[in-house]
């Protein structure tokens, strides 16, 4: 048997939807197996799982050949992200690290089969690469977003952090305890302490929670307000475009019948010119 | 009187406003009393109220069998599943469990003639309707959204499972905490705990908040995107057929007087080439 | 001076900007000192407050006859919501409670007159206005979200009314404990509660924040998508009426010059018609 | 070397982007090393990021002598809020309060150098002044806001009081107190407490969560519909303007054809009429 026709076979395979179907369940699958362990098990229980963790990893090993082997040129395999992102994983756990002190890293990397889901559901593809690509849209808001954090979390430590080092100790123990403020969580245990000290220090706290809560709900207008323009001129231009052809198209036929109407009355008038030219001698 | 007969006097009863809106007082009542009861009462109106329960579920046999009585076809009511909803509570509510051990699964299940409430006002119908029809579009969101929940939830029992099992146990418990931290509920004393064994133990934190709060923002600006969308689309679509059949008519109201206007020249022209004709010879 | 003419020149005194801006004033200070009230302070000032409010009170008496005076049939001035709202708020606090055991009372009911800005100052009476108006909007949808609640409440107190009365003694209770859950606030300690009687407690609490954050969402997107809809026919309908002028605007001189080069056309016929006729004979 | 020599090589020093950049990087760093002083650093580090600090600030006098000799007419340096910001900074920075108990105002006033970045970084200004014409818009509902704040405010102070002077001692603890329940922090326990004095404090508190989150997410819903019809009108106006030019376009191509083949006509008229004069005699 030739390559090519060996390569065609794979490709027939990789493009079954029933192999595809069985791959998404053996993901879904060695996730759970990831979770069950989490749970104490029977010492057989917990021995076939281990079995059959191996046999999945076999199972990708095999799946990525398939793969990869079916591409028609071998480089081209590694051009998409979401390839590379599997081949990493997948390489990533044959490392035989499971009796040694980095089990815990080994069962982390395993876990991130999880995210195999995402490059083998389409839908789910789409949806990351949107949020991937919203992500731009927020840069310049989450930079002002920091430098208020950053200006409060020096303040706080420059006032507070003689009084609690547990809270405002450093710029970035500070910049925590900024970030727990805003999501409001005992943020009054947080300001009354400060105020035994300086009794002013709520003007501390409310404008911190106003100039952030101000910039973010200003960003969030934003981002719907931007993204509804888009969807808005994408629909536009396709009205657009529908309505000047039926309007041209409804034009048209008037602007012929016209024509036709016009043409006749032209020739009605030259063959009364030729009439007269024939009578005239 | 023959079944036809009876069938229809059936139907106006059915059909009658006066009935429909006693059967709600009669939900209404119902639920009220369930609610009543979980206050401490006299015996006495204890008793009445037990009474009134048994009046109610009789009320509710015959109603239904009326709504069922008055279809022409008996198999036509259970094709509604508000219909199937009722008939369901009602038959439930017969089986006498209240004086075994079952008596607060009894009562429970008399609780949820309530929900009769939606089937029976229509507005409520629309609204529930409405709501179930939004569930498709926030699916693979929902997806997304639990593979982030379980990765971290299994990185989370792996790293402090050892520490606090009441928070970190297992991969379900672990799920649960995380619930807890995307609401924002006390999430700062989970983080402080887990700092005490991993320094760095914030970056799990923040990352799940940032995380979950992106995904989540950005399903919520794409619902309201599409629903907006949607909104607009029919709106458009039903602007557009207005805007073409305006311009349609006064197109052909010009175009009639234009036409009318040429026809007469034409005549005319008619005219002058009869009349040419007639003075050549 | 005749009734008319005094009526005359009290309604100059009420429709004049500076006694408006005054009277305003006198609002902003009265609700001032009720909160300068709440501090302690020296008798002296605590007296002179105590005279200003007579003052105050004795101002606002007049201020209404004036604008009562100046209305030109006495009825219509109880046709107006906020007339009747500022004459109650001004006759109550008349009574003399103050040396009572009513104090309290009065000084809440004097408190009220800082709701007096809300009638003086036109764009808060829209705002408001506005605010009552989005009201019905949220009836059905307030109605779902408590039938959701009530079920719960019932349910919560069947199942947890033993185990703590104080969060679900009775449904009212349980409808409270239950809108702290909705708010996140320490929802995870009533939960762990719960579940050292059943273990599958949080079922009960993830459901039902699923279902009012579901409902709550569900309801905040349909009243922005209604409230732009409705703003966005008035646009439309406004571009359209704009558009049809334009459009009949631009034809309509189109047509003239059209009609008057046909009926040019039309007079060298004529003229060609009358030139045979006379040529014939 | 004249003076307007002089300034123009120095307008080329400031309109380099290399140097705007190197500006930014110093902010950044100046920033940055602010940040690092709040851990604790050997003496030595410590020496030399105080004496990179006196070389900062005299880059920044360099950098706006620069900036001020490179303006053409030295007022309208001062004419840019941004300009007149940049120099307070700077000035301020100059005072030497290091050593003096006042050590602590210095230390701040040098953090508010991070906020240059702002005044340097184009895509944030833009934002702020964005933030800034956002606020007009908020007036009235914030106004709005504080009346219900405060009418609570006093009410909470009256009722409760005496019961706990530290969340209702006067007016301003009290506002506090309600800043705290409409963030939802801890607001159950303030509840709790309120109710063994008066039983019927929920209400109380209920409803003015409910005002609150009621007026606040009007006022939500009222600025996204704000900006989107801004946003919208500016686009319909850019639409009307293209769509008409089009039509006009379209109609105009069209008009002239139809005028040249009537023309045509009357040409052809003309002839005959003429033919028939000349015929006549």
């Amino acid at each position: 048997m030739s390559w090519t026709l060996f390569q065609e076979r794979v490709q027939t395979v990789r493009d079954n939807k029933v192999f595809e179907f069985f791959v998404i369940g053996v993901i879904l699958f060695s996730s759970l197996m990831i979770g069950v362990r989490t749970y104490e098990l029977h010492p057989l229980l917990n021995n076939s799982i281990q079995f059959l963790d191996y046999a999945v990893t076999l199972f990708f090993v095999v799946e990525l050949s398939i793969r990869m082997t079916a591409e028609k040129r071998f480089k081209d395999f590694f051009k998409k992200g979401w390839n590379i992102f599997d081949f990493i994983i997948v390489v990533v756990s044959l490392i035989p690290l499971d009796d040694s002190e980095y089990a815990l890293i080994a069962r982390m990397l395993r876990l991130f089969r999880v995210m195999r889901l995402i490059s083998f559901i389409p839908e789910l593809r789409v949806l990351v690469n949107a949020l991937i690509s919203s992500l731009p849209r927020m840069g310049y808001v989450a930079l002002l977003m920091f430098i208020i954090f950053y200006l409060y979390a020096v303040i706080g430590n420059l006032l507070y952090g003689a009084l609690n080092p547990v809270l405002w100790g450093d710029v970035g123990i500070s910049l925590l305890t900024l970030f727990r403020v805003a999501t409001f969580e005992d943020w009054t245990d947080v300001m009354y302490e400060a105020m035994t000290l300086y009794g002013y220090s709520w003007i501390y706290f409310i404008t911190f929670i106003f100039f952030s809560a101000f910039v973010f709900l200003n960003m969030m207008i934003g981002i719907v307000v931007e993204v509804l323009d888009e969807e808005h001129k994408k629909m536009e231009a396709a009205n657009k475009a529908d309505a000047l052809a039926e309007d041209e198209c409804l034009q048209q036929s008037y602007e012929k019948r016209l024509e036709a109407e016009i043409s006749a009355l032209h020739q009605k008038l030259d063959l009364l010119l030729a009439q007269q030219t024939v009578q005239k001698p």
